[in-house]
């Protein structure tokens, strides 16, 4: 009944490529947060920057994260989730990260490389001509 | 150390109240989940639409939930963070919600209403001007 239809993994990943701003959802103990970052793809990885604070925190206390990008393309709106592990960067691959094509949201001095290993990635599009007419207030 | 401030209540549902997409995060069993949906704001509730499926699983099964509202204005980023719990509208409720000027994703026949009781909104801005400067690849 509805005009969604799924992406392939292929697509999905183009779309992660193509973004460089989207939504992490993660744990901050029983609760379910969300964040607008700006992220790199490195292979199966996003990578972020993030300041000391509840991210990081929820991150450090439970990696399970989700990732999300949407937009649209004429007529076709899409959605993109990735779900996978968060982890802080440290050392040689931290120093590596950095070399990124990142862009902050926040000009700050002290922050933090994440890597979410992505484990998986559903994708959806949607044909914005049969939206239904919403009704008048 | 960054050009980060933070929202007053007032602002964030103004925000809340002038967009109609938004991003649903929610639990399935021990995952968080992101979702994009269309909503309305009715009071201090926001309302949706949904089709059986695994949000409403995951409501269901834990009714802790997130919503982002984010966008620009000129040179100003901002993001809107409503956490709440979800639940189902049945009966008089459900008529009534139906009423509201909903624009749904998905042209479906069957669907069912979704409150998000909200107890906190945050919201903060960001002056992109002063956006960090990206290394190149």
């Amino acid at each position: 009944m509805t005009d969604e239809t799924w992406m392939d993994e292929a697509a999905c990943w183009e779309h992660l490529r193509g973004q460089d701003l989207g939504r992490l959802g993660y744990h901050l103990v029983d609760e379910v947060h969300i964040v607008p970052i700006n992220y790199v793809v490195d292979g199966r990885r996003l990578i972020f920057r993030t300041m000391p604070g509840s991210k990081l925190l929820g991150i450090v206390m439970d990696s399970d994260v989700a990732f999300e990008v949407d937009g649209q393309d004429g007529d076709v709106a899409w959605s993109v989730l990735a779900r996978g592990t968060g982890r802080i960067l440290e050392g040689e691959e931290s120093r590596e990260a950095e070399q990124l094509p990142l862009r902050p949201w926040t000009s700050g001095a002290k922050f933090t490389l994440v890597a979410i290993d992505v484990q998986s990635v559903t994708g959806r599009r949607l044909e914005m001509s049969n939206r239904a007419v919403p009704a008048e207030p």
